[in-house]
């Protein structure tokens, strides 16, 4: 499979490479970052393209891959549902392309979206926090986002109401963010790479789910997996789940 | 259902005592503590017994339990394959009656169990700590063993060799204990209620999951539930999962 | 000493009360809730007064006491500069008379902010998240929030600049509440009784300083200490750490 | 100044040939691994030596060091107080060298221990739990050593007794080792660098100070300072701490 990078000189574009390169089966044929032309992936045959950059440019890669036949694997975080929408427009357009879009590449968050979703019924109080390196643009982080939508859903599920929550005075900002009734936490320090904690809580007893990664190359399986999968699976996939054999 | 609480003055039992007196369809018939006879729980007409003692009584209790028709719901610690095979001896001769063992009754602990398990074929390294007040008499926690017990299963079932560990000097006693090839350490902390967390770890990450119970009150919705589903469990039971609806 | 106590009735308050009477040289001599008079306080004879009300009505019974000559031990949280300065203002007018505020009594939490500021010089980065139970009426709490102005004041001594910070694109509140350029993070969740954490972060390395309180009688040895105390320092003292002997 | 580097092509050795080759006033002159003669060293003209190797070989690498007037920096583990004679024994026949031996060069590993000491007095209870990768030779590490050993010089200070432990049935390790009447825990998990937790609790509270390396430039900084002040320190120096200005 020949394998374009973009976003190629970022630190983990630079990762994907080096592991795209020690693939069995896989070529890198493109490293592509923001003063190169799209051209090159086209040029180069790329049949595939990671893509790890930026809110402001992934969709316009990705409507330059999806019209030209190119699979796209992309670990960029800013996807709402309005983007994912024109995506399947793109898609619509296009059968046989396949595009991953997964707020998280490591096996570790996957677990613990599916473990935090499978408790949620189970408890009356529920929060993410989640903890990142300080240059991280967006807060929370797409993989916050993400387990907090699935464990709202989840609770939806099982017919909870709405967490308790008896403030009435304080500073703004200081219950986090909400989403979708599940409030979320992004903290930002420096020594720290990315981070996630989800809190559930009942009478006298919390269960804490939590997954560090400590180096960027704990992504690269799970961007190597979406790689080999993606040609199976045209289309849209949100989430690694999908392509993983889980229990 | 008739229920009699054996170490009804400890503080455990003390809460079970409180529970089982405000639980529908139960009555709380005989409070039986160090100093009082067995033979209360026969004339009170108990037909469940809740046993929340210690290692070197609760056998002598669960025999006479067996042999006069009464159900148990045990959460003493310190039951081993041998103590198990001796139940289940007695039990043979008594059909209808149900005994329940479980380490720990919180659904905290037994999610705990399960998502350690689930996770554990994807970890190259795992083990488990256990946090207890210092007043508790056995080091593992009965839970703790049965968490190390389940991982190990689960990675001999995922075709995984041993724990990496290169450990070549040292201290007695550093590396925790070794149950079935899986490390665990008991700490032992004034102002610790029970908490448990189950590390695991692979190239650049980790997911740990841990249960913190804060009020012996959590151990009691377990136990209700426990006596609720005993009579329709006879033999032995080991674990409380068996009795909930998980996925 | 007769002590008094306000909010009698609330859980903490009723902590308190079994404290009070079961310390040497004291007497608890008013218990006082939300439908009694204040009169009590000075029918009952009481010389030191402990409050752990709600931010609402602390001021009412502050001005009460200060105009009647009684010291005041004050848990209740919510004071800003504004409050001070009021207190600041009565107690000028009543010479002898000592008011302790403290957002928290606990030795542990007062170690905390001490060792947090100590910390502060050194790391580029640093956040507070506290974990409260959800029936607390304020976030962030009392001891997060002076946590962060310990921290700020230490970082400006310092000469440190900013805490680094890129995020651009988000949801509002995910980056938590600003105290003095300090971002503080409240959680509420059933189980959870007072807890705070403090990460500081520099290249390679975090460090972590955490405070649990699991029983709400973590308090007591504190307000028993600001009650010996409070004769002996007339005027308004911020913080227990000015009554213990801290190296 | 000339700077030699010991176990230079060990994972850790290569990070302090680059920092050194970064450093302003430093120039690297030697990089000596496991193949080579110890008198590259001189031939260099090495005026200071930083050796992070193993306990097996690293006394034959002071001992040359010494008697060649060649200062030392030390992070290799395992040094008991035979070893630190020995070494004061070389030293007195070599006026005006330094060696610094020191478990951990992190600044944040040198607050954590200050912290756990200035903490023990108020504690009944206090533990130590260290987590490394598996690849670590020694359990458990300098640094948890050296931290047990100055809580219990604290403790002993303070006039506190043994710390509770009520265990009586167990498995052989759980409770970890025994340093100086502190228990030390040490876990090995593949994915982690270099932790490390002090927990110290009493009646209804805990604090717990934790330090994590997640980047093993996180010890650089600290290497550095030790090889600037180290001329300015002759004769042996244990810790890192003595070379700082703390407070």
């Amino acid at each position: 499979m020949a394998v374009g990078v973009v976003g190629a000189r970022g630190k983990v574009g630079a990762e994907v490479c080096r592991a795209v390169r020690g693939a069995d089966g896989m070529t890198l044929v493109a490293e592509v970052d923001v003063d190169d032309s799209l051209d090159l992936l086209v040029e180069s045959g790329a049949q595939a393209v990671v893509d790890f950059t930026h809110p402001g440019v992934v969709m316009h890669t990705l409507e330059f891959c999806v019209r030209h036949g190119i699979h796209a694997v992309v670990g960029t975080t800013g996807f709402d549902e309005a983007r994912l929408e024109t995506l399947r427009g793109w898609l619509a357009d296009a059968p046989g392309v396949g595009v991953l879009i997964a707020p998280n590449f490591s096996i570790g968050a996957v677990l613990m979206m599916r473990f935090a979703a499978a408790a949620a019924p189970f408890y009356e109080s529920v929060e993410v926090v989640e903890l990142h390196h300080p240059d991280k643009a967006d807060a929370p982080s797409g993989t916050a986002r993400r387990t907090a939508e699935l464990i709202a859903a989840a609770r939806r599920e099982a017919g909870l109401g709405p967490v308790p929550d008896a403030t009435s005075t304080g500073l703004g900002g200081a219950r986090g963010a909400d989403v979708d009734g599940v409030r979320v936490h992004g903290l930002r320090i420096r020594g720290l790479v990315a981070h996630q904690e989800v809190i559930l809580g009942g009478v006298g007893e919390t269960l804490t789910i939590r997954h560090d990664s400590l180096d960027r190359a704990s992504f690269t399986p799970g961007v190597l997996t979406g790689l080999r999968s993606i040609a199976d699976h045209p289309g849209l996939t949100v989430g690694l789940e999908g392509f993983l054999d889980l229990p």
